[in-house]
Parts: C-alpha cells; structure tokens; sequence
C-alpha cells in the first residue's frame, strides 16, 4: 500500500508556517513500514487541492490529508474531497455535541463554522478530536483510502497516534512496537559507526538513529503478531546495542538528561549547586527544566568574572594566575568553592572558553574543563569542542550533566 | 510568473530529516512577489523524479529544486532535469577547479563522485558555490525556467540569496528592499491587532508579522525602481508603525533582545548581576549569548532555596516569611543583594511559580516578579503568565531583559 502525504493551506505556501507534519507521518508510516512516495502542498483553492486529490490517486492508493478543517470559510478540504468522491457531507451528531461541549467548558459563543466542522464526507468514519474541535474522517472508496486529519500538530499528533495507527494496523498482519534508547557523550557519527552493521543487517526489528541537539536517540522497532513477541524481539538487539554503547546510554523512552541526574540524585538523596561560567546559567536552567528539582538543587554562581571566582568561590587567586581561569585546578575549586558555600553534597562546575574571542594557540576556543566535587573527592573532564559559541555552550552543558551522571553512578 | 518548489531526498519521505528549504524558499518568494502554488517532495528515484518535473511544468513557469546535488549515485536531480529537457551532461572546467580547491584546501582526498558533481546540463548558466561543492544551475527552455540548488540549507540559502534572488529580480522591474522591526513586551496577537489595519490596506510596501519565542517580528518589504525609492516607502510605514508600538520595537534588523541590552550596558558603562529563582540561569544564560559581554555581566546567583536566597542575598527572613519569595518585595531584595554582593551598578532578578507544583488560589503558577536595581533606585513588575513550565521560564526571561532594557532606557 503506497501512501501518499498532502498538507492543505495557503499558510504553507506562503512560508508562514513550516510543514512539520509531513516528516512527523513521513516518519511514522516508515516505521509502520508503509512507504510514502510522496508529499504535496497545496493552497486552501477549491480547484487546485481537487486537482492535487486527482494526481495523488492517480499514484497511491492512500492519501493522509492535513489541513483544510477549521471553521473558516477558506477551510474546505472535507468540501473538495466529498466532490472529488461524488458523495454529500452529512452532520455527524456526536462531533456537534463534543464540538459544543468544547466550547461550553471554556465560555465561548459556537459560531457557524465549528458547526460547519461537524459535517463529514457521506460514508465515511470519524476520527474524534480530543484535543481540539475538528473531527477527522476516513474514507474508504473502491480500493482507494483517504485519510483528513486537522492541521494543528497537537491535534493532528494524537489523533494520528490514536486512531489513525491502530487502523493502519488492521492492513498488516499483527503489531508495531519501538524502544528509544537515548545516547550522549559520544558523537552521533561515532555512534552509528558502532553499531553501523546491526542498522545495515537489522531488518525486524529496525534500528533508527537520530541526532537531537548534541544526544542522539536510537529507535529499535519491531513488527511481530504480539506485542510480548515484539518485546522479546527488541530485547535482543538493545542488548546488543547496550553491550558496544555500554553507559553512552542514558536513559530509555520519555526522559532526558537532566531527568536521569535528577532521578540519581534522589536516588541517593544527595543535594547539589553549580559553579558556572563560559555556560552562564545554561546548565542550571537545564537542570530546573526538572519540575521538583528544589528538594535537591540549592542554587548556583555563575562567576563570570575572575574577581567573583576569587571573592565568591574561594579559587585560591595563585590558581587562577599560574594555571588560568580555564584549567582543571580552576574547575575543581570552582566545583568545591560552590559546594561549600551553598552546603550541598555535590558542587559542579565549567569554566571553558566559547569565543569568538578569547582563545589562544595553548588554549584555543573549545577548551572547557568540567570540574566535579561529590563529598570530598574531586575530578575533572577535559573538552575540546567545535563550532560557534552556541555550539559550545550546549556541548559543555550536556558533558557537564553527563560527567555528574557518571559520577553518581560510580557512587 | 507562477513557481513550484521541488524537493528531492529519500530521507524526506522517510521522515529523516524535516524540509526547511520550501518554507525558507517560498517566504522569500512571496516577498518577492513571486506566486508559488505547490511544494512536491518526491524521492531518489529518477521515475518518479522525471514524472514530478512533468507535473510541475504543466502547472507551473519555474521550478526550483532543491536536492539530489550530491556526488554519490543517489543524487541524480541533473541528470534526471537533462534527460526531461532532451539535453547532454557537461563539464564545467570553473566548477571542477573550485571543488579541486575545496579539498586541497581540507587535506581531503576528490572522489569520482565529487567530479560528477562539476558537470552541468548544456546550456544551462552556473550558481557557484561557495558554501560546499555542488554547484546549481539556472536552465531557460522556453517559457520554462528550471534551477537546481544543493539541498543543505547552508549552502542552499546562500546560493539562493546571493545568486538567484538577482536573477529572480531581473525579471520584475526595479528592486526588493526590507527592514526588520523586532517587538517584545507584547503578545503577537495584541500587536496585529495594533498595525491589523495598515497589514491589510498596504500592498506596497507590505508588512509581515512572525512569531519567534516570545518575541515578534515585523518585516516591511518595498518593491520600487531604486534602494533609495525603496527605503522612503519603507521609512513612512516604520514611521506609522513606530507611532502605533513605541517602544516595544526594541531594535531593527539582526539583533536580539540581549544584544540590545548589552549595547545599552556598553554605552552607559554600567556593570550587571543577576539574581535568578525560577528561571534557574536562564536570564544570565541568554546575557551570555553576546559575545564580550564579560566587560558588564559579572555573575549570576541562581538562589532556587530560600536559604540560599536569604544568605546569599541578605533577603530578610521577615519579607519571606511575610511576603513570601514570590512577591515584590523579595525580588526587589534580591536584585539590590546582587548587585551588592558582586559589585555592579544593576541587579536583575526574578522569582515566581514556574510550575507545574507549586501554585496557590492567591499566588497561581504563572505568578512572576521581576526586580531592578539601578544605582540605588529599586522597581519591579508583575506578570501574570498562561502555559507550562518552559513557557513561563522563557516569557519570564525575555520580560526580565525587556524590563532592564526599559530601565536602561529611561536612565
């Protein structure tokens, strides 16, 4: 079954709005191992997203709409499609209730276009929407499937997820079923090459890397009759993919980083503040992203100015002028410094140099060193990264947190 | 002159990679006054490819490509575009040297494949690049017009802007001209409201709104016979829309809120610290963005305890204990214990309820004060902010760095 992704509205073609449903289904439909041959985007033009219905057909048997279903007038992809079919839109009774319940509940007038939203193509099924007001349908006509879906991601997200899946399903023969393994500290190009051949060989289950800002996810994904089946099938090859990455690995499915430090922190019931410089504030922030985070982080200092180090941090000043500000015995004082003035357990610091300006040939823009106190005991990581300020920032942020994760697990 | 964007990759219809270059290339056309009425995303497949550029000529005058540039035998846009005008591949010597000399000058070894990259269709004209090592090309057949472009969009934004907007504006008389106004302080809903008027009764120039975090930006675009011609139409518009924002625009152009503060540090020769509750670093964080910023920005005390707040921040016990550390009062005392403790001129602060714990009848999530401190003058505000917990981090942020700006201001 060759499916086929066409994204309605003017908003699109003017630029206004970027397509991030066409990778999200794209993506979702690969791993349902339904192949897309392709996308197109068309205009809220009554003749031109007909004709596009016409040339969608004409090479898949499926077509995933999004789009085109709000109240307005310019909203009529439902309107097209039903005289692309031949077929009438009908009322649907229990879209209208919802649609007014939806409006009921937060005190606004229904206007005549969320009536207009509760009309579907004659013959067709709803899709409900739980999170907005649009319902979308499925249409099944002759061998053809079309398939109209809003075009707000977080309506057009979970109704995908909820209703659409589970029916595509119903083609094939027995389940999906996918585990995200989440990976830092180590390239994304260094990962891949570490398990490169079980990517390559690996057909069910399929393994699928992705970089996100300076991690990377591994998506394992298994096509199987049950889901205990799939799991068994999974489990084989994370276990493979967790003997070469070993503790690269952070963390599986909803989490992230700062999620897994905050989990080990409490695990241990230790308390933490943070010295930080070239990052400003950046790996704290990241670590207060942890709703509940306050039972175990006190606060930090950022010391952007040697003085303060001195003054605030208790870096003895001798330091700071034989070894430099960026130096390992900077950062661990820094560490130290902070964890006695806030009087948490750990204290976690970076002091690096991000540029543009700054680096010299001894130390040149990139160097960062992490410093680490946890009860007493201190270490350091040395980092030589890559590419602008920003770019640096992040990195430091995500080794500082990944170093601290590695010091609590070797607790 | 109607225009079709075309983009080739496999991995888009896997959902690999997400496709910023048709939103990127069709906002630029519609400043252009260029009409585009499809996007089509189609495979590494030289069928389905050929098939695509049919349709795409039958409907439209100009089709730009983007993709499918590479040196391996996937990519094969040119061939496929020279088989589908009837023409022969050749080479182009230019081209050839340069992608020589981008691998000397990288220690890098040229492959076959990168050779290929250096031929082009027959009669066709050359967009150099000088981003990377595919070269695009520009081909008028007929009424038809067909121009490549690499699909990287650091080399294919580029390309476009220094080589193909100059030959786009040759087919319309005179020029394009814009300026950028940056707003802050204001919803982006509130702020249409403000120029709704003049977006929908000017055509020439136009005035465009986006959304960007928080923020929002007003693009004023003039089509006229000369840069001078241009920049009076535009200068009118900003006058009107000057009168209607004031001083929410907080600058023009590239720039960023923090920028914008630092200049304002920079020409007042005043130093800053801050003092940050539930934004944990973000505020220092984003002061950090600018590079050179260490002249004014000291350091930062993230106090996320209380007792950090009170020892940190000499904030008396009493106001917490009758106030609260959400309220005016402690953020008044915070910004003012910064500024002491670290030395400066300014202190910053912030604290509220970020959530999603935390929130009480009287004091709600969202509830945030931000305090100023400016040579012994003390002010705060108040917001009031809807959303989750990374939402109210980010507005408090940029309401903090607007809040000082305005301070900066009326020094």
């Amino acid at each position: 079954m060759r499916c086929e992704i066409l994204s309605v509205g003017t908003e699109l073609l003017l630029g206004d709005i970027l397509n991030t449903n066409s990778q999200y289904l794209s993506r979702r439909l690969a791993e349902l191992g339904i192949p897309v041959y392709f996308h197109t985007t068309v205009g809220d033009n009554p003749e031109r997203l007909k004709k596009a219905l016409e040339i969608a057909f004409s090479r898949s048997d499926m077509v995933i709409a999004t789009g085109g279903l709000g109240p307005t007038q310019d909203d009529l992809t439902k309107e097209v499609s039903a005289e692309f079919f031949n077929k009438k839109l009908v009322l649907h009774e229990e879209s209208l209730k919802r649609i007014k319940e939806f409006f009921e509940k937060r005190g606004l007038a229904l206007t005549e276009g969320n009536i207009k939203q509760a009309y579907i193509v004659e013959g067709s099924r709803v899709i409900p929407n739980d999170w907005g007001t649009a319902p979308g349908i499925i249409l099944e006509e002759g061998n053809k499937i079309l398939i109209l879906l809003p075009g707000p991601p977080k309506e057009m997200i979970p109704m995908f997820e909820t209703y659409v899946v589970p029916y595509l399903l119903s083609f094939s023969s027995g389940i999906i079923h996918s585990r995200v393994l989440r990976v830092c500290g180590i390239g994304e190009s260094f990962m891949e090459e570490k398990v490169k051949d079980l990517i390559k060989t690996q057909t069910n289950p399929t393994i699928a890397p992705y970089a996100k800002e300076g991690e990377a996810i591994l998506r394992v994904t298994a096509r199987a009759d049950t889901k205990e089946e799939a799991e068994k099938m999974i489990e084989r090859v994370v276990e493979e993919i967790r003997k070469r990455l070993g503790d690269y690995i952070y963390g599986e499915g909803e989490t992230s980083l700062e999620e897994v430090v905050v989990d080990l922190l409490s695990k241990k019931s230790l308390t933490i503040s943070i010295a930080e410089s070239c990052t400003g504030g950046l790996i704290s922030a990241r670590l207060v992203n942890v709703p509940g985070v306050s039972k175990f982080f006190k606060g930090s200092l950022v010391a952007y100015d040697n003085e303060i180090k001195i003054r605030e941090l208790n870096v003895p000043r001798e330091i700071i002028e034989k070894y430099g500000a960026v130096s390992s015995q900077c950062a661990m004082k820094m560490a130290e410094g902070v964890a006695q003035k806030m009087g948490t357990d750990i204290g976690l610091s970076a002091t690096g140099i991000a540029g543009p300006e700054g680096g010299t040939p001894e130390k040149p823009v990139g160097l960062v060193y992490i410093g680490l106190y946890i009860r007493g005991e201190l270490s350091y990581k040395e980092l030589r990264l890559s590419g602008d300020r920003n770019r640096i920032r992040l990195y430091t942020t995500i080794n500082a947190l990944d170093f601290l994760r590695r010091g609590l697990l070797n607790l």
